[in-house]
């Protein structure tokens, strides 16, 4: 899958936060992605039309941005372009839920990433959240049936254990390790890498593929690394290198096919 | 004190300049803190209130958040939560000089951090200034009382030697690397570390800690880099590293303690 | 060259996108310049004043940052400062198109840096752009003289082989690494790179030597370094070692005199 990645070079439209931006762009350069970031209301239907996949995140979201959020995000969906909505910080103030929830009611998204306590208050079901990386040692598994009966959009809730979700599967990856919680934007980079692997195919597997990648990435990155400033750079030296044969032979994953009504 | 503050984990909220905030918050992550940045009028006064520390920070200042620090900074008071200034830039503009101010009239800050020629233009005292991290060889020590007089805020003038003064005590520390001036954004994290340790205890003598505990980690960073690429990421490593041990082994701190009229 | 420039240490005023900020301050500070960046209204006169060079980069443009650029451009013009225009992505949607010509229109613009699809939309000539950092293969030599033709300002044109231009010679570069492809900003550095030297002397060759010694460092780098992670560290770290006499032993520059009509 990261071979096709590599060999489509997907442009990837973010709208996204200010603070993860440069990394996020390195992070898709090294995998082999096109990252562009623009807001502007007066270019965004624009780029989101010839871009491959489109990624909103509102991690430093003003009311502008949410604006243009809906623009581009209507014109991927005119454009059939995968969406992927990163809910930083969703449940922090009542500010981020709402604009949340407002992409959610007037754009189709094909995948939310999110912490579990992101996707918890995003779908409404109450749990402590401390900052915008918060919510450790949750269940995501149990979490992800129920969100996503609320939200009914396909799920990514990264920790510990990955959960993916949609309404024929549910997936757990257990790739990954701890120092990603050390690095800032490590959870918005994995959502542009989904983005990235979307523009490829617009399956649940192919998110769980990215997910498993990105974490065998940090697993190998952590090897070189012990600490969070080498380990930042390894990680993107690592994205860089992991093959699709890695992949294949590395994964960590768990299908569970959903019956009619299973998850409910 | 670095220990409490890793057991703690404070959430420190900023409103800081575009082009700081993943070393910001990559430093915080990797000392031990929860860094969250959120700029919009919308969820600043609830982000503050909920948040350990508040750091503003005018390196890429308009007026629209100007107008969102003063809310969060209202907020912050409201809710006893310290709140660390950090006037970059200040005497370069008319413009920043007098946001600077404006913050100053309108909200209770706890500390002042900046260089010898930012605190010197914020209290109206003449030098001369060059950029945003100007102002070498200047005397912090004496620079220090007069401008704790006009200001009447507790300063940590950082340079060579770091002077920190309130109306009960003046400390020099004098750990550090001028490889620090090769990395952007490094005075700005010492603001963040500051404000993480006062989110512990809000002492002249907490932020003290926090800058010889940064200082050190910088003169180890330098042991291992001699570059700026290179030490910008050995910084990080040493900010996960250095123990409470270690500042109080290698921390050069001088105290005198000011009598009535002693620093006027 | 780059001796003087560290000796002068050229404060570069930057209205730039928000992804690089960071990575291009640390550049400067790495080859010895002092950036700053500043973009709102009430103070990008009085900046653009004070400095010794203007960097305007359409990365992450808005309609009010354009404002700002031809504020500041205007107060640089009549400062007799030197101006860099790098304008990314433009091609990809019509208001990056527009917004860079209306700079070119109402600001007098000492060189424009740019990739050969950016040059080419910029002058109106067809060509296929990917994303911002496209248009690969292209002969940027050929192009050269056509779009200095149109647009009559002094570009620099980077890529494989880079080709500068003014109306009394043609440079061709062929210095530098694919791996900068891989490093998100490393043009937007190079536009820096060569305000800072222009800063110190206005001529083409002050511009051809910035170049050559950027794609020097990054040619060490790439000794250094062979994953993108790395890489974009070893390049500060190079920006920061790279001497004049390393430039003048290792640039690959030809020039080219350039005879009445010859470029028409």
């Amino acid at each position: 899958m990261i071979e096709s990645v590599r060999k489509k070079q997907p442009l990837v439209h973010h709208i996204t936060n200010q603070v993860v931006m440069n990394f996020t762009a390195n992070g898709l350069y090294a995998l082999g992605a096109a990252p562009v970031m623009a807001h502007a209301k007066e270019e965004v239907e624009e780029m989101a039309t010839v871009a491959n996949a489109l990624v909103l995140n509102i991690g430093t979201l003003t009311a502008e941005q949410i604006e243009a959020m809906i623009i581009a995000g209507k014109a991927a969906n005119r454009a059939g372009t995968p969406i992927v909505l990163d809910p930083v910080g969703v449940g922090a103030t009542s500010f981020r839920t709402e604009s949340a929830r407002r992409i959610l009611d007037e754009v189709d998204i094909q995948m939310i990433r999110g912490n579990a306590g992101e996707v918890a208050s995003l779908a409404g079901i109450t749990m402590d959240v401390k900052g915008v990386d918060g919510a450790e040692g949750v269940d995501g598994v149990a979490l992800a049936s129920k969100a996503y009966e609320i939200l009914n959009v396909p799920l990514a809730i990264t920790g510990e254990t990955d959960v993916l979700i949609d309404d024929h599967e549910k997936m757990t990856i257990s790739n990954g390790d701890a120092m990603l919680t050390k690095v800032t934007g490590s959870g918005c980079l994995l959502s542009s890498v989904i983005a990235s692997f979307l523009a490829v195919e617009q399956t649940l597997f192919s998110a769980a593929n990215a997910v498993g990648f990105y974490g065998i990435a940090a697993e190998r990155a952590t090897e070189q690394a012990r600490h969070p400033g080498q380990f930042q750079i390894a990680l993107l030296d690592q994205l860089h290198q992991v093959s699709g044969q890695d992949v294949e032979k590395h994964i960590r994953l768990s299908k569970q096919f959903i019956g009619q009504g299973d998850h409910v």
